[in-house]
């Protein structure tokens, strides 16, 4: 526990969903310090009396008015399919002051649903966010308070966001222990396309086409520790999963029509014999790859 | 240590290639408490000395008659590419009495290598196998003494195979806590290609495809646990994975082909919107490997 008050500016702050990712920004919170009301809001009463069971937060609603009505911050952490009907919810009732944050895998398609619920002062005040930072767990005791301790957290505001609401949102993250930086929200959706979209369509893709195959007994029963790490996201919600790459589609399309088309490069050289391409493509592939794994451990520093 | 003497019937177990299997074998014999010589062959006089200072082997040499000539088992554990004439110089200098094994990611090009190098007598004295274990790493250092525990080692021993031969590599994989079983060569490649090559390939290719990018040093700085963990197997040596896949192109080219089509599924399910299709497949993908994780926890129990 830091002693610390954080975000004391805050005396109520809204969680809207408590999955993994809104859970863990519950739990983070309270155990970086904050002082203030945490309120949860759920899809049901049995979930809202198991979140506060749990500890997750002080008080819980089924009911987004009655979480969000006096809140100073909102933090929208719903799967993508029920972002635009939360995003209009939280418009009819969210305090004139109160600055509005997600935590959405896709972002332009969080802006539009934005500028569809918001008006412009209330949309001045929407900062959207995405913590790079996950599990393949989901559920209401999913979270946990260093979920985002040393990770990522990306912020897209434009040049119609209100700087204060910015810097509250980068507080609370900062709280949370997590680094942030800012981007445009295209340019987040081409980099997480590529970074975490396409790898899990690829492994989803991957154990349904062994799962089909004749052997799939078999096949698991003898696959070792890079089957289960190449495949560990390919225990991810499913649901979540085709909603984020709907949500995402223009870049995910082009992400995976490159790597196709390189998929097919590789084919060619396995097919054809060409052992100096395939080394070249593997060889390219190691070095990017311990470069990234380097880069991680120093940022973990 | 383990008192219990260990596969007391070798006075001299010969292993060919020090690298993580090969090293892996050495300590996990030692570990277990055999008492016999053990001795090492590899590539130079320099690793030679390095393999004995790191207390890998008794004695080491750059010199596989050296090595391999007084051994009552002899322990292939070289690359692929090698393996034709690391067999052939085994073959003129090998014991008549001594045992022969292999760790080889694919089976039917060893079987057909054996066959070219030895005579019926040997070739009966031959056991394929197969260790499902390893990590990215490679080299003198890679190898710990607990990396076969609980894990899986396929034989592919055939009608020719001599029973006593079989049982005594049995024998040794037991001594290293791996659960042995049997099957074809030709069944093991397309099983191994499956869970483990197809991966490999996939996860260069990825890697290799946004290395390419426009946008590579963003991709790599935002990319968080689940690429790290998806792209582990492409930080594996290249030039042995390219040999990996060369010696088993039929297998891998087969569950390469299955799952470019499926990916092709899935990218119309993504362009037409088909969320229905999409949801099916990703679903009946974490059905699959939750099943699997399950299994794999069962068997470690």
């Amino acid at each position: 526990m830091n002693p610390t008050p954080v975000l004391s500016e805050f005396d109520r702050i809204a969680i809207v969903g408590l999955g993994l990712i809104g859970g863990s920004v519950a739990r983070g919170l309270r155990a970086a310090g904050y002082a203030g009301h945490l309120v949860g809001a759920v899809t049901s009463d049995a979930d809202a009396a198991r979140a506060v069971a749990l500890e997750l937060v002080d008080t819980c609603h089924a009911d987004i008015a009655a979480a969000v009505g006096p809140a100073d911050l909102v933090v929208v952490a719903t799967p993508p399919a029920e972002l635009d009907e939360v995003l209009s919810e939280v418009a009819g009732v969210c305090p004139a002051h109160a600055v509005i944050t997600d935590t959405g895998s896709s972002k332009t398609s969080v802006v539009e649903a934005a500028a569809r619920a918001f008006d412009a002062a209330a949309m001045a005040r929407f900062v959207p966010g995405h913590p790079i930072a996950g599990t393949e767990n989901s559920g209401l005791e999913a979270g946990f308070a260093t979920l985002f301790t040393a990770r990522r957290v990306i912020l897209t505001p434009d040049e119609t966001t209100d700087p204060a609401a910015l810097a509250a949102v980068e507080a609370m993250w900062s709280a949370l222990g997590a680094q942030v930086s800012h981007m445009t929200a295209a340019h987040h959706d081409e980099v997480l396309a590529a970074t975490s979209h396409l790898p899990h369509v690829l492994a989803y893709t991957l154990v349904d086409t062994l799962a089909a195959m004749a052997e799939r007994t078999e096949i698991f029963a003898y696959a070792a520790g890079g089957f289960a790490d190449f495949t560990r996201i390919a225990s991810s919600d499913p649901a979540l999963w085709r909603d984020i790459v709907k949500a995402n589609r223009g870049p995910v399309l082009h992400t995976l029509d490159a790597y196709m088309a390189q998929l097919q490069d590789v084919r060619s050289a396995i097919a054809s014999g060409d052992d100096h391409h395939l080394h070249d493509i593997f060889e390219r592939a190691k070095t990017a790859r311990d470069g990234f794994v380097l880069q991680r451990e120093q940022n973990e520093r």
